[in-house]
Parts: C-alpha cells; structure tokens; sequence
C-alpha cells in the first residue's frame, strides 16, 4: 500500500490496517522531505483518505503522527540488528550492516532530517527514540560479542563505534551515496576491527574478545 | 567576572564590558543546567544586574542569550583546536584534545545539553552553531594533516572520528568522567591512527598521510 496507489477512501479497512496505511504513508513523506515540510494535508492525500481521517486516528495532529511514524521506523531499524547468532562474528555484522545501510538508503532524507533534529517537531520524546535505537543496537552488538556484563571500556567502544557508522551514513547520504554500499559496509567492519584493537591494549576483557574474534576468523 | 563575585550595577561598564559579563554569567549557568531550567532572573541574579537590563542588551528574551551564550562558547571550543602546525603531528593532537577534554570538564552538563539537543530552545539555528563546530574541528585537523584537498575517504574517516570524540566526551560526562582525562586522550589519538589506517588499505590519500605520520613519530 504506497502513497502512489492510494486505496480509495470507501474501502472498510480495520482500525489496524487504516492505522498502518496512514503510518506508511506518513513515512514515506518523512522519508524524503523534512518533518516540518510535511502537512497532514499531504498524508491524508498519499493516503487517499480525508483529512478528518488522519485527525480521527492521530487526534495530536502532525506531531503524534510524527512520533508514530518515527516509532514506528525505529521499531524497522531495529529489525535490521536482529541477526542470529551462529557463524562467525564479522560476517553476522556485515549483514546487519547491510540491512541498516538499505534502510538508510530507502529513507534518505528522511532518515538525516531524524538523526540531525533541527526539526520544529523535534522534542525530547523523539530524541528519545533515536537514543532508544542507538541503545539497542549496542546492546545487540555486545549480545553478539558474547558479553553479557560489559566493562566501560568496552561499552565506549562500541557506542563510538555506533556514533561513527551513523555520522558516516548521514555523509554518504550528503555525498550521493559514495562509496558503493558494500565497500562502506566492508570499511565500517574493519574500523570496528581497528578500535576494538586499540581498546584491547587497554582493556583485558576487550583483550580477550579480540582473541576469539581472529580464532573465530580463521 | 564570575557569577559569585557579582559586580554592583551601579558600577559603569562599556557595552562590550557588559555583554560579556552577561555572556559569562548565562554561560555558567547553562554549563550546569539545561536550558530549559536556566529563567532570564537566575542570569540577571547571576551577573548581579536587574532583569530589564538584561532584556535590554538581549531584547530577543531566553532564546537570544542562548545563542550568544552558545556562539561564545563555540568560539571558545574551537580556540581549543588551534594549536601551532610545528612539530610533530600526533603530540599536537594530543594538546588539542587536552584543551577541548578540558572544556567538556568545565562545561559539564551544559556540554551535555548542547550536544544532545532535546532543548526546548534548540533550534536549526543552535544546531547550526555546533554543526560550524564540527566543521571548524575538521578542517583544523585536515590542515594539521597538510592536506589542502581531502578526498572524501580521508574526509569521512576525519569527521567520523570527530564523532566518534563527541560521543565519548558525552559518555565520558555520563560515567562521572572515566577514564582520567588524560587516559582518553591518548586512547582517542590512538583510535585516530587505527581509523587512518583503515582508511589508508583503501586510500591512496590517506595511505601517504600515514606513512608521513610514522616517517614523523620516528
């Protein structure tokens, strides 16, 4: 159900499928103009359902439509952490990059206009959800790292690590999407490789995960 | 000119004098607080002036002083950076981040709330500031580093760790500054070498860069 082939209006729909229709269609604005450049005019219209509607569901107006629309990418990017977890780490990252470097790529400016805020919508709430998508993907990194009581050391690292792979997707967005995904993929891998490197020289638990990393290479 | 030291107000200062005065007085204030908890009276209390003349010299209310307490502190943040281009290069980085290590030490939560945004005063314009700031870093580390044109791996790796540094200094304020100061500056420089070699296994830019850093430390 895209904005591009809106259902028409008199078709019954249940509460949850009009729900996630307007949310789609809400996000696929959002993902290519700025959250203050969308009205609830136009996401009644991708929808194709009457503005009444969109008030109907999200009676908070643009600001609880965008929070829903941003829980709800949040909740998609977060998907793309769920990896399972066998075969070799590096490998399982790389695919997990994957799937956050496509979902950068369908959500472009969308995705700058939510991690870079500046929005008029922006409010500690929406904050709270990037910071809540940055939590969980370290704590899957460290679930896949095998490490269940992380020492400060190795949660910097990570989290940094985290900071960088996103201060590097908003560039790539700005810079035409240069390098080729897989070649970005592949650097991010090898940064992650490099600083887990420096911190083990400082650190003996990121020491010893280092370890298994390359017993786990080869 | 400190908060606890106030100066009468009867005592004539220029307009120049005065406005810093204010500046320094909001910039402490907000150092320890977030914006949204610092009111118009606690700076004018602060400076030991009366409100209507801190009107006078901000007549744009909370929101101007903000930004001028912030384009100061900005102005301040990037004096951290400049650093003489003798010597040799990893030592001056080094000094750099000692200085701006120091000023995230000083400036505390209010670094915090600059950073994070979430403000009820942040806007584009706010955003914008600390964004010059970001920019300002990486062009002094890029002219530290002899380069008058970077490609865009080398650029990238350059504003990824700055990132990188940005969110260590939040955690670093988060886990009531651990490590010492001077442990994570060494561990930033050493995560800038690693992240530069990375880079240079896919650079030829950055692979000379490197080879000049170690030709230099040797």
């Amino acid at each position: 159900m895209t904005p591009s082939a809106p259902t028409p209006a008199y078709r019954r729909l249940s509460v949850e499928e009009r729900r996630s229709q307007l949310l789609d269609a809400a996000l696929s604005l959002f993902a290519h103009r700025a959250p203050e450049e969308v009205s609830l005019d136009d996401v009644a219209e991708a929808a194709g359902v009457s503005r009444p509607l969109v008030y109907r569901y999200f009676p908070g107006g643009k600001q609880q439509l965008y929070e829903a629309a941003l829980r709800s990418a949040a909740a998609e990017l977060e998907l793309c952490f769920d990896e399972p977890r066998t075969g070799p780490l590096l490998p399982r990252l790389a695919r997990a990059l994957d799937r956050y470097l496509a979902f950068v790529d369908q959500h472009d400016a969308g995705f700058s206009a939510l991690l870079q805020g500046g929005s008029v919508v922006e409010t500690s709430r929406t904050g709270a959800i990037v910071d809540g998508v940055r939590r969980a993907a370290a704590e899957h990194i460290l679930r896949h790292l095998g490490v269940t009581e992380p020492g400060p050391r190795l949660r910097m690292t990570v989290r940094m690590w985290i900071t960088a792979v996103e201060a590097a997707s908003l560039i790539w967005l700005d810079e035409e999407k240069q390098p080729p995904a897989d070649e970005l993929r592949d650097w991010l891998v090898e940064q992650f490789v490099a600083v887990l490197g420096v911190t083990a020289a400082r650190d003996e638990q990121t020491a010893s995960l280092v370890s298994a990393l390359s017993a786990d290479e080869s």
